[in-house]
């Protein structure tokens, strides 16, 4: 395994110590692992927690900052966090108008936010959950009952992140958190599995000139395996299974994702882009913003995937709110 | 091969196509392929040029925008851009108080942006050029004469292109160009060969458990090849080459980017900024300020480079300037 690491046992935590180091805007508690804004919880302001296993990053410690996350509960590589860490997190963030909690449909994360969600009800903190569940591919995976979340995390975080900042109540910022994940699809595709350090070898094999059709972002099996064809095919697959899970009009106006897994440079993201901006100009769909990068990885996997959320005035004026983190800054 | 592309021969004019779909604040013209600002040249102010082969991305399209470059000119994957379309991209940007050039010290690129310089003169259009050299790997490699030019090249663009914006003078913008080159220093590291498109294979091969020490940005062999060792012992080899080249003392100030090639995932990236800071620290070297991504890629390498620059107030000053451009934006 060829890896920038001291350990695979320690991973995690050097790499909070380079975040803490890269980012004094945020403090990251090395002894709890959990990343929150500088300064405390704000009174009145709702939390917006989220977290999951590491490998993913930015997702989900890059989007702690003013406008998104107000905390980042880190697991270690593709592990939940655990319950103790998410209410340490929820009591770092709460400013008494109760916390939400933005969890990716994987169970283990469902489980442990789920239990710490009743561990915060027993100290007087009220919590909302928004599930994401975005990913299009497969119904049940390897880690998964139900569809996986997947980009669509990164537009529920920035989104309903603006409404909080805004001073938003509880149920209102989870209500429109629901909204941006019941109006996105997403879709990926690897060309090669990924590493995870404490494995030391890819978690699966592909031969070569083939890709897996659908894949999560642990490497969970998707649809198929195909032979490598053009990106205008590959957009072509993707964009037909998004498209006809969530029907899509001529007129709609649309926030999309093209989104690098850790190992894709950047000049192919935007090669799929084009492509994907030509199939929705083919459809009269509009798209009013966008992202191409690496927001929600899977460590080193080359890949891809897409994420089209279909997105009302509202979405687009909260995505246009200023934000502040490592992973995602304007406004400011 | 395994990539996002249509084919090895539009891979680059696909890519202009998604950037120019992604970014409306950006003019692309497909035909003479370069990249600048909407809105054409602004009277008075000194435009900024710089370009090189594609496969870097963000560098240099990406960095367009407030703040930074006025144009782009990307050439074919790994190949520099022809003095016609820098010379097209000069006049376009073109104010009437002068452009100036940044150009990576790679011997096609100071030969065409040399040329273009000649054409642009007898236009009456006057250039200067800043040279970057900053690599301290190796003194002349595959492609160079001297010492290449990476990772300083963003310092570069964002410096200097802070003091044009403010309406500074040519020869000013040019001078505080060469300063953020003479103060900078980079040193890279790859655990895996690129492959170009045109190639479709990789630029070389690199043992399983093999790095290559002091790599330039298309492959070009470093100082090296050594067994993987941990993130702590690469970091101190890097920062050894980097501290004794440009003697750096205790109190100085510096700007610090922990860039990934390409296939290197965020988390190995934090990784090593937690050990550049620990070194730093351990001189009484402060990092002022810092970047931790990918900046300037090789294609789908996986390694890491790390820039150090001395910045005095003057740099840092510059370095907190808005800046509005895909690759960086802060500020606005």
């Amino acid at each position: 395994m060829k890896k920038f690491l001291n350990s695979a046992e320690t991973v995690m935590a050097d790499a909070l110590l380079g975040l803490a180091a890269a980012h004094p805007e945020l403090q990251v508690d090395l002894q709890q692992k959990i990343i929150t804004r500088a300064g405390g919880p704000r009174r009145g302001k709702v939390g917006l927690v989220s977290g999951g296993g590491s490998g993913h990053e930015p997702l989900h410690g890059g989007f702690v900052g003013t406008g998104m996350l107000d905390a980042a509960v880190p697991g270690e590589v593709f592990t939940s966090p655990v319950p103790d860490q998410i209410v340490a997190a929820t009591t770092a963030v709460n400013g008494g108008s109760g916390v939400v909690y933005i969890v990716k449909n994987y169970t283990g994360d469902v489980m442990n936010f789920q239990i710490a969600a009743e561990l915060a009800g027993d100290a007087d903190i009220k919590v909302e959950t928004v599930l994401v569940n975005d990913d299009v591919a497969v119904k049940d995976s390897t880690w998964t009952a139900g569809r996986r979340g997947t980009g669509a995390t990164v537009f529920v975080e920035k989104i309903a992140g603006a409404l909080a900042e805004r001073g938003a109540g509880l149920a209102e910022v989870a209500e429109v958190g629901r909204k941006v994940n019941a109006s996105s699809r997403s879709f990926a595709v690897a060309l090669t599995a990924c590493t995870t350090p404490a494995a030391g070898k890819p978690g699966f094999e592909l031969p070569a000139e083939e890709m897996e059709v659908g894949v999560g972002i642990h490497g969970e099996p998707g649809r198929r395996r195909e032979k490598m064809c053009s990106a205008k095919d590959i957009v072509a697959t993707a964009m037909e299974a998004i498209l006809s899970d969530l029907p899509f009009a001529a007129g709609d106006s649309t926030i999309v994702m093209v989104n690098g897994l850790g190992g894709t440079p950047l000049i192919e993201l935007y090669v799929l882009f084009g492509e994907v901006a030509a199939t929705l100009r083919s459809k009269g769909i509009v798209i009013a913003r966008n992202l191409v990068g690496n927001y929600i990885t899977s460590l080193d996997m080359a890949g891809a995937s897409i994420t089209v959320c279909k997105a009302d005035s509202q979405l687009i004026e909260l995505w246009d709110a200023p934000v502040n983190t490592p992973g995602l800054r304007w406004g400011v």
